[in-house]
């Protein structure tokens, strides 16, 4: 199987704080050999960063934007209000509202504009949707999403056969 | 402009109740000349023809799927769990929990299988973000989603010089 | 009292990680003598599994199957959609919503589909319910039930009974 | 097919205001040719014949109580601890928490006296688990059940075939 | 100042877990030299105990009650309804739903039988307002509690003025 | 009997767009015979006024307050501060937040000055409970409490034995 | 009283659907005859407008910015982040959400950037708030706050009197 | 640069408990070398002393009032209804309800007595308001606020850099 890595991805996020959260989307992503870049914009601190980067997203070949923040969360909605390629948006969770604040932020879109939205904490699956975006014209990286899924089902299915054949009191003592 | 009317996108929904909402989704489609089918799937009513609705989607052509549901809402993630083919959820409001019930359901996914969330009832913003997605290789529709954009923008623009020239109270009068 | 080793229940969750609270339900019913099953089934990453269990859950001899599950929670639901069999649901708590995203998505189901739901986190009692289900045509269950029920009742009064003698002072310091 | 007329279910609620929602477990029954009985008892204002109620539910051959409730809901609750009769409970809408009191009051049962909790004015789905439950032993109820899922799957399809058929705007107009 | 030991208060728990908080009113009555009984009732499993608590409250010559629960938190509402004499709830703080469904379960009772509801965890303040409401008839109690206020206000003051005088970084040091 | 017209309690609210609510303590109040004031104090728009009717609470002879507000809904909390007359604190249902925004700014007093908080627009309960309270020292006061609840009693076994005799479809058609 | 018709404020809104909301803004600022200017800018829909808005905010003069809107609201946030004129925020009630999502979304800013939020609808407020900001230096706008309290204050008095004069049945029919 | 010494601003809070969230506020005044007093004044335990600072603010000079609280939260609203000088209130994160009664408790204020509402524990961003309000007239001030926002700026700026030469894993080893 051939890397596509011609295919690329943007994923940012409005403070470094984000980086333990969003870095499992850059881990599934080298994981399924889809090239990207990460790098940190800050809606409200850098606010002409902000224009400047999504302003820019299209010419420079990203076809798909991942953005995570937290509180008002305004970065994926506002990169999505500055171009046309679609954003994903991950609601980072927070201390006082758990997260509850950056989904409503994320997700309460107006029409005509819309961010992708992901569960709390939902790099991971940010990653992937942006994957299988990516994966529409690329039949390379749509084999690799299949085989990731695979995987997924035959770990579950061997956690399963584990515990069925361990019984419940030594899986826990070895978990 | 040629339509691409080579595209093809599904809208679901768990019931004929939702579609009120939906139909935003069919509209935006017709108007951006993508071509989409649309029914009914109940995850709970109809379990195997969800199965089989999902299985097939990926070998009948679609290349994205909307599907939009209320209250427990799994028709989206159960979807999503079936196909790689990228499913966009719409949460449709319910009667007592205002449609939290619907937007949790569907956009807490566990890590592996995402669900791209929109707005409560944002069955418009579901079909844009479908477009954007087919945008990605189709240079035709992704011109009449920025054609889309413009005149969102000017549309606002011309109402925000009305309200300037009328005085807000006339402007009032004529809503 | 002769155990009644011929019912028969399901237990199942999303994960591994739902174990621990799981585990609850088993060690009830190991404790009424009532025999079950206990396994893996992901709605999201092993849906072929979640069809086929529920499918043939009649025919293995299920009563009642016990289904827990975290987040978008679908599993429940899911199952009872697939079956006929009376399914109860277990909310899982989640570390950024917790437990309520798996409460509402288990709890919301549409007219035709019940899911007897229970506390989140509530093991124990989908174990006790599914306990009365079978004692409703197994007198000998059902005994089991009441003699649980009244050492219960015992139970809180005997600790009533030790926190009036000793004072709370003193209770509290040996708790 | 013969009605299962020796079946006792007992369907009350805290209040007559809570009868155009608890209707409709009595309905479902009736379809599904399932006695029952039917009134009303409060847990706040009657909790003398709430203790009665419950004390009796068992010799008088109840099977399964349906209980419905809204607000601070304590009946569901309150029966379950008095009898090990399966107590389903009903959180009914309320009007400034819309139900969101009467479900967290039924649903967080402590450990040992479990509520089989619907959705929010889910009555209908209260009968149809109450007749789940007394299908465990009923092979003509059981088929009824069968029956009627069949023909929910049936409604769900010819509503699709009719939308698919008629189109949208169509559709929409006939509604 | 003479104790006013005539007077008489129950203070009742769910469960001896509630115990660390609800001690916290023994602890002020101790204070306010009011003399009170504390044990515990569980209405999920001593529901026997709990009618015959309730029914024997006014005879005992109790006249106020405060109960503590949590979760589904029956408690207060069920003595509330079983005698006249005033009771006051305390909403325990619980692991999942953080005391919002205790608050709920005890706060939104029906027309007829009200709860005098206070603070998730608040037992110090139950047992101030059962003191408040003893004091309506008895001098001595109303004077300590107007000490006890003053003593409040003073302790206040006197940080206010260590505040200011320290400066805010010497006072957390010192914290 | 003779009624107890020497008890006072003073009712007061925020607003008079409050009274349509709390008028119903006001009608309680007369049915049980028990003499009350009744004005509007805004916490925000006359806190003057608010510090006086307090600091005065007593001396002018008031029982028992009971202080109904919306929204931010200081009245009951200040009040309770400048005065250690008890406070009963009613939460009035507001248009957007439905009255959660009252109840927790009214239930959610810090340690040292409770406020007796009952259901959101549960004025009927406020005036009971301060009823209650009055009923302590008043024999005649207590006979009408308990001659009231057994009319709440009667009139739900009335319209039980209605219903059971009626059945529940001519019930409704009544209602 | 001379109007102090230099002061300049700044109201903006996402859509003219908040400017029924939003005019009471307006209306507040004729009534203390301060002066202002009214547009529509919407975050998502114009951010090019936004920008420039934000921008040339401080050298047009405007001292305070008014911005309302509801959803995701970004429009009070990014305007906050573009400038360092004050910024208030108005969180517009919303049809699923009530404005719990524009509420947060406004309010939860990160360190470094403020929005000065009021209540949800809370339009008169911020319109109040802008206005104390620039009495700071303005004597006699400074002057017309203290006699618009005092107005409220008076109308709130005359209210009380009029309800303690009509009693409370009169006063509701005259409502 | 001189500083602005004669500016001055009050930081009161409802108990000391609130310091380590409160003394952010301090913090950033004395970085903008804004004066200001910081005391302890709480509304419940000490009405007076709320009273007399309240009512004594504009003749002291202050020009804002930053006003932080937990829970009922009543601080920041009372302050605001007995002066026109500018309040900012802090909602404190609770133990329970995680701040959002503060919030709601805070932010809800009434027609004609706005709080300029921050975030959950956003002390910081309150003083930075209250920084832009005094720098209405003081430009000084004004500049010191530019400088603090463009080093904002570049610090995000820098570590957006970090990231992208050190890339993610080596970036997160040095966190």
């Amino acid at each position: 199987m051939t890397p596509s890595f011609k295919t690329s991805i943007g994923i940012i996020m409005g403070s470094d704080s984000d980086l333990p959260v969003m870095k499992e989307a850059a881990k599934l992503l080298d994981e399924l050999k889809v090239s990207y870049e990460l790098t940190i914009v800050s809606a409200h601190r850098t606010p002409d960063r902000l224009y400047n980067y999504a302003k820019n997203a299209k010419d420079k070949g990203l076809k798909v934007i991942i953005a995570g923040a937290g509180g008002a969360a305004h970065l994926p909605g506002m990169v999505a209000s500055l171009t046309t390629v679609p954003v994903i948006g991950v609601p980072v969770k927070t201390h006082a509202l758990n997260g509850v604040d950056s989904l409503y932020s994320i997700v309460q879109m107006p029409p005509g504009i819309p961010v992708a939205t992901v569960a709390i904490n939902g790099a991971k699956n940010a990653a992937l949707l942006a994957a299988q975006m990516m994966g529409l014209t690329d039949k390379v990286l749509q084999d690799s999403i299949e085989t990731y899924r695979k995987n997924l089902e035959k770990m579950v299915e061997q956690k399963a056969q584990q515990l069925e054949a361990m019984k419940y009191k030594n899986y826990l003592k070895q978990m």
